[in-house]
């Protein structure tokens, strides 16, 4: 009853944005709300190629904190903006009837994050079931949560298409929880696309994925990181220290800065690093590797050890009620008719 | 998030011994382990139409209470005994791949019973879906918990008969919690039959049904009682005072019991009643109504009311801990191949 | 750590009103908002002496659902209402500092009502404990989750007077789960005294009682009754049995009735009963005896059997959810400066 | 209700056998059983000095997982017989009355070691407490969950010595969960010491010290490392990353290990590391920093973005399910009389 579906977080790219970052042909458009930073990608099937993504519309909501009660009606605003204009961009009509699903593994806290967002949402199908009316404000909505392969034996996409046969829904809605590939987008970011999701398996052919080409109707997923392997706090931490080593240098002969404790000097928005060669002198050989090179050095040097943890913060039980209130919540709201 | 399925409870008459002890026709075998009772009842189809149940074979495990350590492992060794004749009468082969299934609400505590259980139960399958070879020991196990149609919106059998014809399992294990048509059986009993189960429903047809004859694939469908209606409390009772009285008259002249406060004079043996005219005079009109004349007119007394609770003991979840522990130990060491 | 406080329940008398009933001489303030009724009892010492009860001010909300998100509004609105004016009648100072105690035992769901709504109670001491100041909003508020001795093995009060002594709260409030004296008000009624409680005990004298008198300083209990034992159901349903069955007579010449099924007539608003002769004609020897014998009677009956259980109603999780929220927010509210 | 002490995670060194590591002067004695490792450390006052701890036993118990059942018994074995020689050790008479303390915050599951394991251990107290005998088999055991100030306000130790004062246990154990200063320690240590323990505050005084100095009687302290920080992870990564080089370096020319894919290369048990010369290669700069540089280096690093997060393993939830069986069942073992 314990077990977790590592497969899941073979992936380290769950973010589209961390891959748009590297490549700067692909364009996104940037909005702000409240401070709160919306990216949406819209990816060709060409640019789909490139990057290995699948074709279609992204978006990636930033915020900062969902246990502050100010900051979460703040962030539900934008999600429940961005979720109607994700269900317009996919054509989903009125009359056309949903099926949320909740991925992931109810008992695993990190991973409960789709479960617990399906026994928030407003469901109306068995209404109809029962032979009663529905009140026009409602579309027709049922629920799934699936569980995950290692404690059900069942690849989660089996159950959902048996399901959808049996139901006949129109089009998808699925809450997982995913890896960050960078310890400052952990349990503040949402990611919505119409473009599916492939829970865990991580392997190159479409066989698991869950997404329109695969099951026939449209599907919006909507993802949250909620963990980072130990590969990524480290190798985020180089590049930390290359910005504080850049910043320190460049504050050298600022006074001021030299009575505020190091660990009190604000050096986030300082977006400059350190050249070649001073890297080079700083971190010798490690210092001229590229990104990809340092993760895969320190992926072979944990991995053997069995210390490439997947973690979470300690906080995670509170952090994921409150994630799941603000999925469950903007679902129902984007999902009301008017 | 919170409806439970009340249809469930429309069964008064989930344990089939209760219709057996108003039937003399329809033999029923007794035997004993550790003062743990086990009765057997094999069904005719031609007994089944009489008593308006599916044909097969129902066995009742009476207990007295599993949070008791002693006591549990007493219950668990006659479950597996029963669970393992089961899959014999059935003609449930070595080879046969197993889809476990809890039915009911987790977030119901009296209701949870069956997809806690689902969270104990070894489940394999996983194993050869990711291509490895599977412990000679261990049959092929999947397991699904469903949730109930209030949460989903969805019938639990069109879950159920999705994911049979993806997973195609040769036979299935039905876990539910019942509605108990006596106080005494509350949590202290536990039926398992081959004839599969109706969740809820109650529907005279047979259209929810999760049996052979619907599923084609043998079922075999654990349940234990765990929550009383009011109509049940009130009537059960009634027929307890005529027992008291009797018990009292019978002793009238018993000086010793003159010693004992009423509340500690134990007739739970004295299985003797008062006459009909004894009744009428204790309980005027209502004394010489039958059980089921009884039951009607408490119903009709309570419903309108709304006070025809679904109640269950307030020490509930402890009790459906342990049983939930019970059952799925008793399921894995009975799936076990030897 | 299942154990529960039985003695908790030895108590059938937790809500005052039920006292008040049946003692007209006490004058009770009713009043009414949305329909939510309000009754306030204020005992004078001599009247106290009466009932057996303690002298000071009981008040009791009666509402219908909590599960309602409309219906919860309602209810949260007069319960901060009569909280504070439960602070005023007490003369709570703005600059007393406040112990917030949930009682009972966190693991039983009908129990945990007090466990719960602390988990929700903002408390601000611990940001005076570190050095910081208080936002003037705010007064010094604590919380304790004290358990029940049945899993900790030590008296309630105790822990109470240690955590009193060492932090000199300047009032209490206590939230405790109670036992109701009557089906209809389980779940549905709020009662806030400032007399104090006596958690379990049951025992006649002041021992564990945790009220101003044994503990110097003010003490507000809000009780909501979660549990009710068999003898009551019953006792409760040979009462509207008599008002069913003076209904009927009534109506008997009633043709529209004749159309309406038994278990849809509302008798709900009919208080009549029937006469003496008539109880003795439906309920021969039990129909004379008066309410006291009716219940002495069933347990009686009952309790040699081991069926006088405590029990609660099948949807308890999602109740005490609803109704730990309704508590938390309404003494978070009513706590606040301003 | 969220809110968690992260004081306690300031102390980077709860574990004594760190400290040892890094002074060879003191000696401590290491046994095996079924291969699993406990090691005695009996600090004299003079060295307690030197490395700024408490004087007494500590015993460290290293084990490599708790999830597989037999693991799970060779480890309680192991620490049954530790904790019955810690009791010796103390001085603990059989006539001596226990109070069981879990320190911790139950609704954050990496810090509910404490609370979850007192759900689990067998208390005896309230039978004295009702009048009752108690069978000579058990000493007098209560037990406290006393919360964290986080949550209500109260230092913990305020609560505890309150109940001390009511209750006059004559000894104390206390179970928390610790911050690990190394990645392979988190959730795979058991240390059981006599010299009490610290909660939280990591202040350098000792006013919220929980041991035998400040409460008079004997505390037997036992901590589970369930977290960790992001700066450890990183330190522990760059001492891994020279043992990976030197093991490399000494491999070059092993045609086999060739063959082996470097994330399967087990360096594991090669303790060698590389000269200065070749860390300065290597690293740089930072490759000749020592260890607490490294740290404070990283921690500078990582602070200001708010980055030096507490984590967790992801499989969090299960890991403490069993370490919480298995500290209160070898409790309760270890405190049986005989």
């Amino acid at each position: 009853m314990h077990e977790i579906d590592l497969n899941k977080y073979r992936l380290r790219t769950d973010l589209i944005s961390e891959h748009i970052d590297s490549n700067n042909n692909i364009k996104k458009e940037v909005k702000s709300y409240n401070n709160i930073k919306v990216e949406t990608v819209t990816l060709s099937s060409d640019d789909a190629k490139i990057i290995e993504k699948e074709a279609g519309v992204y978006k990636t909501i930033y915020f900062d904190d969902v246990t502050d009660e100010g900051n979460f009606n703040k962030v539900l605003d934008v999600l429940i903006r961005e979720l109607k204009e994700m269900l317009k961009l996919t054509e989903v009509k009125n009359s056309y009837s949903c099926l949320i699903v909740g991925l992931g593994n109810r008992k695993a806290t990190p991973d409960a994050l789709g479960p617990l967002t399906v026994e928030g949402v407003k469901i109306t199908r068995q209404i109809i079931e029962v032979g009663l009316a529905l009140d026009e404000k409602y579309r027709v909505i049922s629920s799934l949560s699936p569980g995950v392969m290692g404690t059900t034996g069942i690849e989660t996409k089996e159950i959902i298409e048996g399901v959808i046969e049996k139901t006949k829904p129109d089009f998808l809605i699925v809450i997982d929880a995913l890896a960050a590939s960078s310890l400052e987008r952990i349990n503040k970011t949402i990611q919505i696309t119409n473009t599916g999701i492939t829970p865990g398996s991580g392997l190159l052919n479409n066989r698991f994925a869950i997404n329109e080409s695969s099951l026939n109707i449209p599907v919006i997923a909507i993802g949250v990181p909620t963990v980072v392997d130990a590969t990524t706090i480290v190798s985020n931490t180089i590049n930390y220290m290359f910005r504080h080593f850049s910043y320190e240098k460049e504050n050298a002969n600022n006074k001021a800065l030299k009575l505020v404790l190091p660990e009190n000097r604000n050096y986030k928005n300082h977006d400059k690093t350190l050249s070649k060669e001073e890297k080079k002198e700083v971190m010798g050989l490690i210092g001229n590797l590229n990104d990809e090179e340092i993760k895969t050095l320190i992926s072979e040097v944990l991995t053997p050890l069995g210390y490439n943890l997947l973690v979470t913060p300690k906080e995670i039980d509170y952090v994921i009620e409150q994630l799941s209130k603000l999925l469950a919540v903007g679902i129902n709201k984007s999902l009301e008719l008017n």
